[in-house]
């Protein structure tokens, strides 16, 4: 896979575009002015694999109580603004790394300036975060909802921040509808060098939601264009950063703990195959070596997958045949197999157990 | 976007290639050989949109029992052979619409083209599915696990299969891995004229096969290639079939009951969002009319969004704004709101409740 070639782009310590690795980001859904519970879903989601967390700022109080979040943050933080200039600079005294500005609601070019010298003291990034929900409405009127409104949304505010010297920028374009999404961040990355944040807003639940993000942004980062995500569900933040790092394991781009070849059961399953896998995922969450398991119902397609993986087992009758790195190394009874799968991938990740 | 040009396929009463609608397939995890609970998982996968469904047969009593279950089956039915071409043809005297045949487990030319001959008599389809989990060993030791060895494999067969003047051919090209797959079937679609069924095989749970699945038949199906969809998951059939649907709707190729669109909730959000779009959703799942809802948690993308929609709901300060085809139509109470959109949406898709 060859990546689309973006610049480098600084958030607090870490590196976006450029060829970095793919940045997983989130958003926290608690009340920012709640300080311990916004703090406590920061931890959460980071613990889970969140690289960097865009939190909203609605008011002046939200945003200054923003300087009590971000020193005890263990990864970079963005502050979500809209409308109200003010709070970007506000955020910005609190030490954010980042601010995500949407064109379509602070529109005085003045105010926009302001904001950048401010970001730019800061050493903070700015991403430009076109929504086809909330476009101006004079390109709106001229494109209507098209590829070309949101990349003219978002290259108009781009440019006008760096007329001020500001080079810090990502910049995002974000539909509901999966086609809109994908067309207008080809066509971003045709026309410039700004790395690009993917996203699916207003995906859905987790039923629809997972689908339409996997098939959106797995779709672009599969032909290079990406440099970190956000995973919009209509549920809690983990669920985003799960997701998140599914696909980008899906596409070899990065891993994080192991990776489950399963297959789906059919009538040849004669062990419960569902029910071991649940097991030794469950023994194996908190594993963050990637590892490829495969855990397969039988002798049609196991001894194969299990042999392309690190460790797997291919179900028998009321038994499995367990293999490390292709090689068969004993059958064990179905009770036992959970165990057995556990103890060999903890050896095999230098991660006993804890 | 331009759909590949494939052959036309019958299958039964329906069609597959040729520019016809993508379908969408599942496979039983019943034991075949118990009607009952077999035709109940059939009954229950195509209410919930299966179009054809596919069955084990892994053993004569099996093959034979299926004249027990093609009769009283709603959508047309698939015979899953492995190893043994006899049950092939015992399955075409069951009047089963099609046959899936694996190229790396039954390799007599002899068996293959009687099997070919009955399915031709029987007014059958096959479809050549490769896994790559269990590829032949001499095309494996020439090709590696490889898109080329997948497509070698699959044409070596269809070829043979077609030498009998028997046409009527579905290929798939399956891996676990999503960039394989996509390979395969890219040049698949470069080489020939099969309508290809498209799946990720041993794609993991509901948790990671579902962001596989999406991943990869979204990209291929957004390139135009695909005919006809099995979603895999480790877990019951009905899931597949919800996920493959949402794929579908996700491109805007086909779609079926409500879609919603929601926001991932954030700061600014102060309604009770995921409670009301589950108790909204949990009213329409009978509705199966395609219909777009939003259901948007504050007045920042909300409006935007519903006014895309054909009904649509923005959250304000414990109560709502309705949309209805982008038009203001009120604002309701929070504990109201679902009652009035399942009310709307009824409405609208004619369908009033049971």
């Amino acid at each position: 896979m060859i990546r689309d070639q973006t610049r480098k782009v600084n958030l607090g310590p870490l590196t976006i575009g450029g060829g970095a690795p793919v940045l997983v980001q989130t958003m926290t859904n608690t009340d920012t002015r709640d300080v311990s519970a916004t703090l406590g879903q920061i931890n959460r989601v980071a613990e889970r694999g969140a690289e960097a967390v865009r939190l909203a700022v609605l008011d002046e109080k939200a945003a200054r109580l923003l300087a009590e979040i971000v020193p005890h943050s263990p990864v970079p933080l963005i502050a979500d603004i809209h409308f109200d200039w003010r709070l970007a600079v506000l955020a910005l005294k609190a030490q954010v790394a980042g601010l995500r500005l949407n064109p379509g609601n602070i529109k005085d070019p003045q105010k926009i300036r302001k904001v950048a010298e401010a970001a730019g003291e800061a050493n903070a990034a700015i991403r430009v975060g076109v929504n086809a929900g909330s476009l101006e409405a004079e390109i709106f009127s001229q494109y209507g909802r098209t590829p070309e409104a949101l990349v003219r949304s978002a290259v108009k505010e781009l440019q006008l921040i760096e007329s001020t010297g500001f080079k810090n920028l990502v910049v995002s374009l974000k539909a509901s509808e999966v086609g809109l999404t994908v067309e207008a961040a080809r066509l971003m990355a045709r026309e410039t060098d700004y790395p690009q944040h993917l996203g699916i807003t207003e995906a859905g639940d987790q039923e629809s939601g997972v689908v339409k993000s996997s098939v959106g942004l797995g779709l672009l980062l599969y032909e290079g264009i990406g440099d970190t995500v956000r995973v919009s569900l209509t549920g809690p933040p983990e669920a985003e950063v799960d997701c998140a790092w599914e696909i980008l394991r899906s596409l070899g781009l990065r891993a994080r703990g192991p990776e489950f070849i399963s297959c789906p059961t059919c009538g040849r399953c004669q062990i419960d195959l569902p029910q071991l896998l649940k097991e030794v995922k469950d023994r194996l969450r908190s594993l963050k070596t990637p590892l490829k398991i495969a855990v397969m119902g039988c002798v049609v397609n196991g001894p194969g997958e299990a042999s392309q993986a690190d460790l797997g087992v291919a179900g028998g009758s009321g038994d499995g045949a367990v293999f490390v790195k292709g090689q068969p190394v004993g059958r064990y009874k179905f009770g036992e197999l959970a165990g057995v799968l556990e103890e060999k991938a903890r050896l095999m990740a230098g991660e006993p157990r804890a």
